[in-house]
């Protein structure tokens, strides 16, 4: 690089690292794609009005002392996804593991769960009875109930069929602390399974590819993963599952939040084949898209093979890889490697390519 | 009567009686009034889905009991009022208030709320701004903190502005116990204060009554009179905040849930002289219009004199009055009596005059 062209770039370094600044009049779909735009929403106006430790961390789920000195975790989820079905599940199982997946990424085990329905007049009582049926499935399939519900009907094109918000209440056990100040150098970065299929999978049933395509949403509780996972990995320091945002969204939050570097190999991400196809068709970077039931993990470098062991012999994480690592620089910064060309900083997408996909 | 009459009268009384079914195919705005067809839509497609006896209870916040014995509370509350605004509140205040109100009325001190947004495209940030204001303004003023929430955006029409789904969760006290199934006969029934200022104060607000009237909600946090209340009378039953369908549903749920009957002493009732000229002009009763700060108290016979002065000591509750009892015939009816009329059954509206109140 020339002296100017590299005084350029610093800037534009410069102004990239910046907090997230909030330049809208009015609320747009990025606000709520989880990238730049979310994070810019979140920092302008819901911070400064809430401010408070707890929902500073930005973690999943928040975690609650009882004066017995048990942690209860506490977290809530809005699902919008259109349309309300998509291959082999639909939003009811992705409220429901949504919301459990948040409580298992700080290490709780789900308690009870609630579930709140804004519903359009002339909605179908039959679909909705469906959805309440994929709910109690996804519940069911997890070992978890919904204990408490509340249900809110709106005038016709007031929404969009359904929307679903669950919240959950889980028990951290004793002496387990996910914390991404615990990050440190030379950590290993863990990912349960292939990038990109639950955002494809949403694509597909809005017929935005073509039919027949082998691509299903991988919608799952984690929680028993990370059952498992802890146990063979007791010393694993953080986790996050990779949903709005994907991957790339989640080493975002980890580099920041433990003023790390996260170094990503881009020659292991596993990625099915015909995801890649039709991300690559779409003009879209996997690393983007949403899924609904992978976690990324930061073990010690002395457990990672322990925990990829145990990841691979349990159903949800056989297809689990090491795919990064940690460093101290750049701080902040999530960086690509790939054999083939030179390293790049891995950003947020300022929106998202792919609006209510969860 | 006649025969006849007596005999068609019997087998309207046996049909009302039943367990409300639901006959319709599609959701109406009746499905979230709070009146007979929500009733209808929660026994004919959630209870079935999800049935276990947290839920099935049907109280306002689901008890959780943890290891160590103690019991958390969690509940959930979908706010969809319209519109935002409306004298002295907006939907911020109600969706903070009503959750801190469904803890306390199973004696539960909130320990954290969340609060998910689904925000329509193109909605202001400015009133975004102003509705998480009055979100934390409510909260500061009872000492709660929003420890968790999440943000999604819909297109452009398919949200009216936002919807804010609050949760919380709260802790039990040892030894606290409000149950149903400890309402006797002879107990006494206190109501905390003036009934349907917030459901007529919206209607206001929708200009389907004369500007310049002095109507205002009455949203308002409870948790604090509730502990007036319980420290003067530890014997307290059963409480119940009367939202949705207003005291007539609160009545028949208690008459319902403890198998006895309820007698309001129509006489007593105490209603605001221009709410209740706005009621008279609708044509709506104000026992079924919904209120966002009054409570519904059972307290033994021999505590009631305490329980009011308590009441009546606390700002929240100046206007409590001791508005009937409870006696075993007719069980699971709520019986208005009146000085000028014959006594008669209260029902639940099979819809509500008034959706979308809160």
């Amino acid at each position: 690089m020339g002296n100017e062209q590299a005084e350029v770039f610093d800037r534009i370094e410069a102004f990239r690292r910046r907090r997230p600044r909030l330049n809208d009049d009015v609320v747009t779909l990025a606000h709520g794609a989880g990238g730049g735009a979310s994070a810019a929403l979140l920092e302008a106006v819901f911070l400064p009005a809430f401010g408070n430790d707890v929902l500073e961390a930005q973690t999943d789920a928040a975690l609650l002392l009882l004066p017995s000195g048990e942690r209860v975790a506490f977290s809530t989820d809005a699902t919008v996804v259109t349309p309300l079905r998509f291959p082999h599940a639909s939003l009811g199982h992705l409220a429901v593991n949504g919301t459990i997946n948040d409580l298992a990424m700080v290490g709780a085990r789900p308690l009870g769960l609630s579930a709140a329905f804004v519903v359009e007049e002339g909605f179908a009582v039959a679909e909705l009875r469906d959805l309440v049926a994929d709910m109690a499935e996804a519940a069911a399939a997890a070992g978890v109930t919904v204990v408490a519900g509340d249900t809110r009907v709106v005038d016709r094109g007031a929404a969009d069929g359904v929307y679903v918000v669950t919240s959950g209440v889980g028990l951290v056990p004793p002496g387990r602390t996910i914390d991404a100040a615990a990050v440190q150098p030379d950590d290993v970065v863990l990912l349960s399974g292939t990038l990109g299929d639950h955002g494809m999978a949403v694509l597909l049933a809005r017929g935005l590819l073509p039919p027949g395509l082998d691509i299903v949403s991988d919608t799952a509780p984690l929680h028993d993963l990370v059952e498992t996972l802890l146990a063979a990995a007791p010393g694993t320091r953080w986790m996050r599952d990779a949903t709005r945002g994907g991957l790339a969204a989640v080493g975002n939050q980890l580099a920041r939040d433990a003023e790390v570097a996260v170094v990503l190999d881009g020659s292991r991400l596993p990625v099915r084949p015909q995801v890649a196809a039709a991300c690559a068709a779409l003009g879209v970077d996997p690393l983007h898209v949403a899924n609904e039931g992978k976690l990324v993990a930061v073990v010690p470098p002395d457990q990672a093979g322990r925990a990829l062991a145990a990841l691979h012999g349990h159903p949800l994480g056989r297809e689990a890889v090491r795919v990064g690592e940690i460093r101290s620089d750049p701080p902040g910064e999530v960086v690509l490697t790939s054999p083939t060309a030179p390293d790049r900083v891995l950003d947020l997408l300022e929106g998202s390519p792919l609006p209510r996909i969860g």
